[in-house]
């Protein structure tokens, strides 16, 4: 092929800029627009002395043009900054070390051991209760793996860089911190007053994997400002109201919200999240009908104004700095192609990149593509078939990356080898289970189940009782649903049939339920019940209807986004748990806080009301933070806001009115994180109806429903080219292996060529590409118009906290 | 002037189309591309019987143009439809009768009288309870009152307009019903169960001046699909919950939410307001701690994502719906203007109206306007002083109309006019009252007093008690604020101090503090703590920050669409009220309720603990429907939904569990409304803020700040013309003065012309006009593309819910 071997890069990197290989030094620094990093004299080891030896250094420079730009590839989709970049190759030998999944995992499993060690420290849950010394030393252990991994970033980013990275600079406290009082611990053989161990969450966002996490709290803390500003308004007006109660319901001795300013501040706060009202005005009420005037007002201006207005800032905060977001992950993107891409054009070719030089960067890129997928991304990328990609061909990369590629056949049954009679009834079987006929039969069983179940519950009305008479209707259900997915897995193939959540989801549905029948059968408690779950095959029905379709789709898209922000509302509850663990646990207890005015959610004995005595029972008790299990759901209480304040009315009485800072800190906290989940929640939706709004007709655009297809013809021609080509360059059995199966395809459907279809699920970032199709084109050309790389790189703050690191002088020309 | 007597009308309303005025006939119906009302035989009646003698019938025919061309534009600021224009003489009369403000106000005070008959009627409020006969005597009355505006209205729209205008007809119909049963009222003595008193308010938003809270309404009613859809959804999920929570909690006897199915979906339903958790969860949480996982998936999905989801589909519809309600409202009133300024023109001039006729059309158009406001307004249209209008000119009109004018002066001072030793003192307090220093040190006098009050309340903290001494403290700040509200009254003038809002409040609350000392002397209970209310001048210091400027401004913008929801609400609450009163008062009373879970929130009576006895006193009984007022108060409570199931429980157990239903209803209704203000001032806030993002310098923007400004300069020779032409045409005297009044001003400041200021206030339509520039430009061109005015009436369908009904046959040309 094209004497590819006589290609010289044009630009080499961790080099000796004075490489025999360029015979023009000035032009090495001349190239283009772009800047690259000034390279370095790579050291001699691991390389033979002798590597200028033309031909082996030459492919030696490629190879290692390959893997850079494979870096800037991967740095441009982690959206890390290029500043981290690895300069010399000690920092790169760093790099790869810390930069791959055993790494990650490592990391991630570090992090999560901390975490989960406070569910055996001091008050620890009683059934996994460990000795100091064995926390302790699982603690150091931990640690000592965190500080190993931070050596590892030492190494990689060096010295200046790693003390400048804010982040990292944290981490590095807290792990020293840590240290020393994990050490006291081992040494006293007793746990002091941690509270510090709120800070352990630092170590898991910090991980590679929890970069959604990192996003959403920078998201948060961007919104912050505005929240404040209007926090502070609400707190402004509700001191107003305070001092105006206190004047007006102090003289009326019954009543204990008001009687001081304390409590008059603390009941109007808590009348805020209306978890008081109307107990908190009934006093007052009583004594004169007109002073409900006084809290209508107060919660109309509160909570129906100033609350909604702090959901209008933070959405309005939320949409800018989403857009803002958007754009500088795609100029980062951009900018890392550009790198890349001046790294793959050789000094013959210096406006394109042949498939050789492709291929060379997608093996470093993504060491598990089969090489017939490679091959098939470059065919896909390069605009009308030329053999060699242009940089605006090479622009589209991470749009083409993702996919997964599988031939176009005429039919794709999993069944299609089997001899022909089996053939048949397969294929009838797969007929009936794709037929509208069959699925609508299901959802009306599915529904008469479901009312069935309703009716049946609703006779039961004197208690749910087991019996171990199993009623028909059950197992003629249960049959039937057996059926169902024995004639789907038969039909589709289990691997399509699994493919599927909702598939899934009605296969587990019905094992549990199965399984229930035979638990039954052994006289335990049974949980035919689940049965109740496959109502939830309702669902689908609700698909018919556009609207439904949007909301469940917009539900499935969100879904990794809210998984995210629920991982950050864990973190949040993780540190508040520690805090709460560490202050107050074992402080309630039945008929405790006696002297408080919710004793009666805490009392557990017998009462004489007239003349009847009955058990009065108060279960507040088990709202405790006695253990991290019990913290999360009393804090779960506390996020949902209804009679929170008996939970911190108890604990204030058997500690002191300090603690309520504690309950308040954290109902302000979870407002904001509730709020941007509400926010988040908002704008997907609206942007989603915008983006139906603005296609119409989706049912034309086979992409609405499949996710995002790409086609790819491949030519005998082309198939042998490519054969030819890796047998050159690539010693690699499985690679030529791939591309003969393309060839061996070919000769069984006897064509000369082949269409693969490249498919990806759709992703928001696709959604947005076509929502600011006209912004997107504006930022580009303002990008263009911009020369030097560095200005785009400070556009992307993400990952550096410390704007004027950047421009870098190590970064000019 | 120009020979304006020998202008003849291009068209002649209510006349024979065989008008001898108009030699060419066919260029009657030909006129434009605009659609004219058929014009209709005038009966002799009133009017001379030779009246087409030239020159006095052309005079009439032009004031009768006059008349229809403001009936026209007065439809279009009104946004009543053009098929309800009053088609002949007699229907103008009748028009005329039924569109004045004595009219509106009769049709207000009616309605109103109707309602507050509530407070009267069978569980009345205790001390304005009336005799049977007398209330329904009244209601008979203000029925009466009704039938007789109904009865304009018909002879107005005729027969067949009348019974095809459906809000008119449900008006009718409810007018009959409630006839019928004023009377049995009235015959038995005795008020039967009365629900159909719930449709009384009908009568209220049938008024003219309640124009807004219809519009609310339908916009109401416009996001109820899907509204509809996602409740739906909701309550699918609640009820696969609550056949699961029946399955698993069932068998805990010590779990009264869940023992049968019937509780077990009313307490999810109340679990979805919250207003039961974590009671709900903790007879399952003390039995098994996993228990609370059912809650937390519950609550997540419901709660946390699908009542979010409610809240981005209504914004999302609502969005929508504001759009396309500016988008008709806008072509309803180019579609006026058009309509009136073909009336307008003559067949001399048939592109231009006068200022002859402009004044014409103004003194029917705004009667009380003055002489030279018309000119002046006529002067603004006006595009570079041309002497006639033409129709891009009048398109303005609306724009225009609502300017206040006032001679712009060097100094505007009140005192201008006194003599120099006094103007200097004054002048003097002018300049401090406005210095920045002044105000300043008034925000710092105000926080200090706010930082006192609040130290000085918390070291009371023994409960307040009003000694008859009073501290001198409070002397000192109140004649601070005297003197500041004295020099701003002497300095600003009382007008310009009292046409503040915030100038206006602090006058209250000073005033009320003075009157609160001087009640203290005679020893009743004083209300020195109004001043605690001046607090709220520290708003003003919130203005200095940008954001707080957006907030407190869209606040105020806010403030006019609020009120009209919370009247929305209200009228919903009197619908509740009265069916509640109907059905449970009476219901409700201390210690009843024993049978229910919730016995303890209605029992009064003693206690005994342990060995302590002690009052156990519950206010619920409070939260009743024996009168309008209780009623109102405890649907308000039901609103804020905090234990709102304790007043349903309680009432349950004393009707049946049917009544379940009402507070159910009310819940979805309230839910409705409240997700739609939600929406609302998102949807105004983000607009707001997307505004000011677009006009990014609103300091070099001077009506940012004053609102609408508008200029016009008139010289002398302008004046006198006008003076000319007034005497010719009009012949009132004060027409004639006003504009000598111009020339006198222009006398006494010696100058040969004179520049007046139109203002007026922004509203949310001007900022429309700025946000939608490029829409609204396609939208013209949409309107002039579709030459039949019809086509853009069917755009507006305010004050029309029957599509079909339009295009009109009558209407075709």
């Amino acid at each position: 092929m094209e004497g590819a071997d006589d290609d010289v890069p044009l630009i080499l990197t961790w080099e000796d800029a004075n490489s025999g290989l360029l015979s023009d030094d000035g032009e090495r620094n001349g190239v283009g627009p772009y800047d690259i990093l000034n390279t370095q004299v790579i050291p001699t080891a691991g390389l033979p002395p002798n590597y200028r030896a033309h031909n082996a250094s030459l492919q030696q420079s490629w190879e290692m043009n390959y893997q850079e730009a494979a870096i800037y590839l991967q740095e441009g989709e982690n959206n890390d900054k290029f500043f981290t970049h690895p300069r010399n190759p000690k920092a790169l030998a760093a790099y790869l070390f810390a930069h791959n999944h055993i790494f990650y995992l490592m990391e991630l499993l570090t992090a999560l051991l901390l975490m989960v060690l406070s569910l055996c420290e001091a008050p620890a849950v009683p059934t996994l209760r460990l000795d100091v010394y064995v926390h302790a030393t699982l603690e150091l252990l931990a640690l000592v793996m965190v500080a190993f991994e931070l050596c590892m970033k030492l190494r990689w980013l060096g010295f200046h860089t790693f003390i400048r990275h804010k982040r990292t600079m944290v981490k590095t406290s807290v792990l020293m911190l840590q240290f020393v009082e994990a050490i006291v611990v081992l040494i006293r053989q007793t746990s002091h007053l941690r509270v510090t161990r709120a800070l352990r969450p630092i170590f898991l966002v910090d991980c590679r994997y929890c970069g959604a996490v990192r996003r959403n709290l920078r998201q948060i803390f961007q919104s912050l400002p505005p929240f404040i500003d209007i926090l502070l308004l609400l707190l402004f007006f509700m001191i107003i109201f305070a001092i105006l109660g206190f004047c007006l319901f102090s003289p009326n001795a019954s009543d204990p919200y008001f009687n001081t300013l304390e409590n008059s501040i603390v009941s109007l706060f808590v009348l805020l999240t209306t978890a008081n009202f109307p107990d908190v005005m009934m006093p007052a009420y009583s004594r004169n009908r007109w002073s409900c005037v006084f809290f209508i007002i107060y919660l109309s201006i509160e909570l129906y104004f100033i609350m909604n207005l702090l959901l209008a800032v933070v959405f309005d905060t939320f949409n800018g700095v989403e857009k803002m977001k958007f754009k500088s992950l795609l100029l980062h993107k951009r900018s890392a192609i550009d790198h890349a891409f001046q790294l793959l054009v050789s000094r013959q070719r210096p406006t394109g990149v042949s498939l050789k030089q492709f291929d060379g960067l997608m093996r470093f890129y993504r060491p598990r593509m089969s090489a017939r997928d490679r091959f098939l991304t470059f065919k896909t990328l390069s605009s009308a078939g030329a053999p060699i990609l242009s940089l605006d061909d090479f622009y589209k990369f991470y749009e083409v990356i993702g996919l997964k590629w599988k031939a176009r056949r005429s039919g794709e049954h999993w069944f299609d080898d089997l001899p022909h009679t089996t053939f048949l009834i397969f294929k009838g079987i797969n007929l009936l289970v794709k037929s509208k006929a069959f699925q609508y039969t299901m959802y009306v069983v599915v529904a008469v189940n479901g009312v069935w179940i309703l009716i049946e519950t609703y006779m039961l009305n004197s208690g749910f009782s087991w019996s171990r008479i199993v009623p028909l209707s059950y197992i003629v259900f249960l049959t039937i649903y057996g059926v169902d997915v024995l004639l789907k897995i038969i039909g589709l193939g289990p691997l399509a049939y699994f493919s599927s959540g909702w598939n899934l989801f009605d296969f587990s549905v019905t094992v549990f339920a199965f399984l229930g029948l035979i638990v039954l059968a052994f006289n335990m408690e049974p949980f035919y019940f689940i049965v109740v779950l496959r109502s939830l095959q309702l669902l689908r029905v609700f698909k018919i209807k556009q609207r439904y379709r949007n909301v469940l789709d917009t539900m499935f898209e969100l879904f990794p986004r809210m998984a995210s922000l629920g991982l950050t509302l864990i973190i949040f509850y993780y540190s508040f748990a520690i805090v709460g663990m560490e202050f107050f646990a074992d402080v309630i207890y039945p008929n405790c806080c006696n002297a408080s005015t919710v004793a009666d959610s805490y009392r557990q004995i017998n009462v004489t009301i007239g003349n009847r005595t009955v058990l009065d029972e108060g279960y507040y008790y088990l709202n405790n933070f006695n253990n991290i299990l019990s913290s999360f759901v009393t804090l779960f209480e506390l996020t949902v806001v209804n009679n929170w304040y008996i939970t911190m009315e108890g604990v204030t009485s058997m500690t002191t009115h300090w603690s309520r800072l504690y309950f308040m800190t954290f109902y302000i906290v979870t407002m904001v994180v509730m709020t941007i989940i509400v926010a988040f929640i908002l704008d997907a939706f609206v942007f989603r109806m915008n983006y139906s709004r603005k296609n119409k007709e989706p049912q034309l655009d086979p992409e609405d429903e499949n996710g995002i297809v790409f086609e790819a013809e491949v030519s005998r021609d082309e198939a042998l080219d490519t054969l030819e080509l890796y047998k050159q360059t690539c010693p690699g059995i499985s690679s030529i292996n791939s591309i003969q199966g393309v060839l061996l395809a070919m000769d069984r459907s006897g064509s000369s060529s082949l269409v693969y279809l490249g498919r990806r699920s759709r992703t928001k970032s696709d959604l947005s590409m076509k929502m600011y199709e006209e912004e997107i084109r504006e930022w580009y050309a303002e990008y263009s118009r911009e020369n030097l790389p560095q200005s785009d790189r400070c556009l992307v703050e993400e990952e550096l906290d410390n704007p004027p690191l950047c421009p870098d002088p190590e970064h000019e020309p």
